[in-house]
């Protein structure tokens, strides 16, 4: 998996930062996740090609984290895009992007389709044969989902040298890596094991923003690989975070610690904040593996 | 007057440069003329006090002249804004705004005018002491007007070393301004036009974007001192113009030239142009005194 970050400061644009915004390579998707304004001109600078993504998860409807969407819709229109869009949002997009678009008289010559989130409890919203999305209900002043990015289990990889000793025909090679046993040229059982490694271990990525700190998310995100999850404030200014409705630099590390996350990676810092390096230093007394989102980061893992 | 252009490219924002917005400072007023994606971005690089702003003006509904409105409103509230701001713009945003603020459930903490336009001739939208402004209708694929913002002709100037010559009491001040004749110490009538100067010339300046080569528009904007006038295409893509109805930059000179305008502000180039200067060399074949815009460029007339 590959995450660039595009935007990753909470409230509002400004010359130096972004909005909530990030790409998830994964399996031949790009996925993008969240599309607050100006989320077009990152994509640019960041070298995405608009043409692949295909998917566009939204957390919510705060400003800061969809208002992009309706200009990288009209702008997708404008280079003549043919493929299909599906959009993954809180039940009320669709109701305001088509009326932006009758208002304007500017329809998609492409199919638009929105997939309306509404549900309260984690649902499964994609599937392919390597990867699987699911919502995570998070807890925020208005109805928001987290998601969580799953590569299904992988087919076994083939030990060629034991393969070749084993005298298996390339016919077989295919349900080797499906799992089974087969025959050798003389006819003798060989053991799917004896012949074959494991797969890779299948990756999770969990995107949580805007929430506050919220325990309930934990069985969805259980052992997760990388665990991206707001920290709107420090602890300094913990009596902002609760009203609001967001997450501190430690509750965000608490989190990660009892969802035994791998990496936690920090975002949507409020703009009040000129050094970031302080929320890294204050979730680290908590959790050890702890990064820094910052607008153009990648991450790959 | 002074006009800083904040983006003067047409379709969509990129990463040098931005959609149609530009701030006309004029009699105290700062007004916001369109605002297209990134606008509030540009008000912050260009140090234009977002409090200044009380009215923004929008041509139509396509996306490069308004998707940056709701984000702008968003962050004033942000700023915990206290005054009005009034919105003068075609029938329908208020309503997209309205949608938007409800699903996010971000009310304005100050209030919100809309000045709904649904006229087809020009007509008086704003006026205090010493402006008016009137809508330019254009000729566009939707609904869309461009806008002539009027000084007042002012109060006439004293010529203080005839004023004090002449003998005439402090308190007789203002009534010289107003152009009114007044008595001196002695009892003398003293003619106005002896002891005072007249006002400066008031100053016109019209906005047309986007607009199909469009004579109609003439009577509103003759003799205007600034015309801002679209000039999406060259001559040689002319064939783009017509359907999309959109002007050449030879086109734009023709309007300027008929309007008998001062000075001719090209604008609003589609991102197919690497290079610009090829609009005013088009343009003044037909017409002498043309500037181009550019994003972060101000004008002083």
């Amino acid at each position: 998996m590959k995450l660039t970050i595009l935007g990753c400061h909470s409230a509002t644009p400004r010359t130096n930062t972004n909005p909530t915004s990030q790409v998830l390579e994964i399996k031949n998707h790009t996925f993008l996740i969240d599309c607050g304004e100006g989320t077009q001109v990152e994509l640019r600078r960041n070298k995405i090609k608009f043409v692949r993504i295909k998917h566009i998860f939204i957390s919510h409807l705060h400003g800061d984290h969809c208002f992009g969407l309706v200009g990288l819709i009209s702008t997708f229109r404008l280079l003549t895009r043919e493929a299909d869009l599906h959009i993954y949002a809180p039940k009320g997009l669709k109701e305001v992007i088509t009326l932006q678009m009758k208002l304007s008289d500017s329809w998609t010559n492409y199919k638009l389709i929105f997939h309306e989130l509404t549900s309260t409890s984690s649902e499964l919203i994609f599937e392919d044969e390597k990867v699987e999305v699911y919502t995570i209900p998070l807890d925020h002043r208005i109805y928001t989902n987290g998601f969580l990015f799953k590569e299904k289990e992988g087919e076994r990889k083939l030990d060629m040298n034991a393969v070749l000793n084993a005298d298996i025909d390339v016919a077989y090679y295919r349900k080797l890596k499906q799992g089974f046993d087969v025959k050798d040229n003389k006819g003798n059982l060989v053991s799917n094991k004896s012949v074959t490694k494991p797969p890779n271990t299948p990756k999770r990525y969990a995107f949580c923003s805007d929430t506050a700190y919220n325990e309930a998310m934990l069985p969805v995100i259980n052992n997760v690989d990388v665990l991206y999850h707001e920290a709107t404030f420090l602890e300094k200014n913990a009596v902002l975070a609760h009203p609001t409705k967001h997450c501190t630099a430690k509750q965000a590390a608490r989190i990660a610690k009892q969802a035994n996350a791998g990496t936690l990676i920090l975002g949507h810092y409020s703009t009040r904040y000129d050094d970031i390096n302080m929320f890294k230093e204050e979730a680290e007394v908590i959790f050890e593996n702890v990064e820094l989102a910052r607008d153009g980061k990648v991450f790959e893992f």
